[in-house]
């Protein structure tokens, strides 16, 4: 009998030309960009550009992908009282992925794969509308209708708070889209592999995508990270804590990656807009002392910080709720499931693995009556 | 480099205890009784407590699933209004995914994982409720409210027609729900299985399920078989559609399966529900002319009637329109998701394989005014 390959573990399922993660030299290539180029010198809107095409837009290309995407970013009525209905009573990642499926309605060709990452980006458009409407709603507030003349991530936050945002905070959240919008195989992008390889329709695919990214085995560390940092509170009390976890062989969220073996390279860039929009967030310092004790006592064993230790609270900066960190995560990530979906469908089998049968057969069948 | 496995073609993910489907025989054993005998004397809720529990029920224990299952079948308001606002532009997949998304919003411990399958059954309770509603929004027909009087099959069929079916109808209902309850690691369980193996609620896997069974690669050949019959139209046209299609080597909606050498052992229950509710049926006598033909000329290659066959024009008899056959299959094959969904969760390692990257790396970037 052939060998369980549990989680799939060591299993090369296809090849990939979108993303190399090195895990190694704590480098992450994106279409064959250097992650750090990226994450400082582009934008989330020329990463989509370099993703559909294999290379980067002219002015006039990228010019014309922020117009494409900005003019696509209202939801439709019904998605829209969708999200006022529900927001309150639902989790955000719940909502989102309902919202995504529900745009299927709205699309009279949801079902034409000649052009998947076409109909992907009508969607990515829309995610960060989705997240702003539900915050407001959440908060009581009146959602904010998005603006076509703004950037992607510069009209997320204008959406979300009603208000422009600085450069800096438009740029930093920026930097947040481009760092989380593609990192390989994992569990989500596999997922909407998995659901493309019948050729479903890319809503189909992009909503197996967010519920699975909705496990906390996936998404949702940023979370746990935020609220590690408050219970540590002061920079001053992360040796005793991180000596009292590394005592007890306790986990502390923000640090380990099963690919890295050094730091992992979003982590700089998460860090670096910290500083610049708050030089003095306490946040940060108690996470760089829990980063330094952490990296003393365990550096040697290749446990290093990933990027859950700094994106919460550079989210935290940009005025993000913490319950909907994982959906910003989603909609960035977004870039990458789109690119792998194309990819599928390009060179498409369906998936179909086995199991190996451990049951019973030949149990008799009794009817109800003689049991 | 290892070997790239497209399709996961030969991988084996898990141990299961689920199904054992034998090819060779024609046989399919669900938790270890023959499906045929399932099939004949057994109901759905029956089969639903065999695989929650690995054992058939009491009486009194096989009245309190049937119970438990009707107390759950009505729509929570806010899903109902989304399928009569969304029904009529929307396909019946996706409406049906959205739904089941939907209704993570109105479960308090949606997350909750404890009991799986418990989630899984309040989903599996609704799943006929929002395809009844679907057709009769779509047909501008007042909805019909489940009633919990009636068993799953013969309360799908009374909400659909606002009617209650004769015994024989109902019990011809029941048996498709069992016949395509289960099939092993096909790829919407195994979608189910990827977003369960992050500890997403069942809400989320339930969803992916949906959305990968809308491909047309998975779900939609029975909607196929159909339109095939009805353009051969009369017996007496199969000889020469079977020659013309067997010389030009086109392929025969309703015939092959890559798992079985013999005929789908499904086929006979369809067949015989049929020739119950209308010995007459001309759909009938043209799907056996087809067979016939196809038998004579292919068998010995292998090539047998498959469940896609007779499964159409049985759900024609029961009144079921061709564009919601495959929401029956997703609503009778939940029971099979369920299952794995708790083998998932009860020994889980997320599902994360690799890919081989073929791509470029160390482009150079070149800021967008220089290019």
């Amino acid at each position: 009998m052939d060998e369980v390959k549990k989680g799939l573990e060591g299993v090369v399922v296809d090849e990939s030309r979108v993303c190399k993660v090195d895990g190694e030299e704590g480098k992450i290539w994106y279409a064959g960009y250097d992650m750090d180029d990226l994450a400082r010198e582009s934008s989330y809107e020329e990463l989509l550009f370099l993703l559909r095409n294999d290379r980067l837009p002219s002015g006039d290309e990228l010019d014309g992908i922020r117009d494409e995407m900005a003019a696509r970013r209202a939801l439709p009525d019904g998605v829209a009282e969708l999200v006022d209905r529900e927001a309150e009573r639902t989790a955000p990642m719940d909502l989102l992925r309902t919202s995504v499926s529900a745009l299927a309605s709205y699309d009279d060709e949801a079902d034409n794969l000649d052009d998947p990452t076409d109909k992907c980006l009508g969607v990515l458009a829309k995610m960060p509308t989705v997240i702003a409407r539900a915050h407001r709603v959440r908060e009581g507030e009146e959602p904010v209708e998005p603006r076509d003349d703004l950037g992607h991530a510069e009209n997320f936050l204008y959406t979300l708070h009603g208000e422009e945002p600085t450069e800096e905070e438009a740029s930093a959240m920026d930097s947040t889209f481009i760092l989380y919008a593609e990192h390989g195989m994992n569990a989500s992008t596999f997922s909407a592999c998995v659901t493309a390889s019948t050729l479903a329709n890319v809503y189909s695919s992009l909503t197996s995508a967010v519920g699975t990214l909705q496990g906390r085995l996936h998404g949702g560390a940023t979370e746990t990270v935020i609220d590690m940092l408050e219970d540590v509170g002061d920079a001053s009390n992360a040796e005793p804590f991180v000596e009292e976890k590394v005592s007890n062989k306790g986990k502390i969220p923000g640090f380990g990656h099963r690919v890295y073996e050094t730091v992992d390279p979003r982590c700089a860039h998460f860090r670096r807009h910290i500083e610049t929009l708050n030089p003095d967030s306490e946040l940060l310092a108690v996470a760089d002392a829990v980063r330094e004790e952490v990296e003393a006592r365990l550096g040697d064993k290749g446990i290093f910080p990933n990027t859950d230790l700094y994106a919460g609270a550079l989210y935290r900066e940009l005025g993000v709720p913490p319950a909907f960190y994982t959906t910003l995560f989603a909609a960035s990530r977004a870039a990458g499931w789109s690119a792998h979906i194309a990819e599928q469908i390009e060179d498409n089998r369906i998936m179909r693995p086995r199991v190996k049968f451990v049951g019973e057969t030949g149990r008799g069948y009794v009817p109800v009556d003689e049991r």
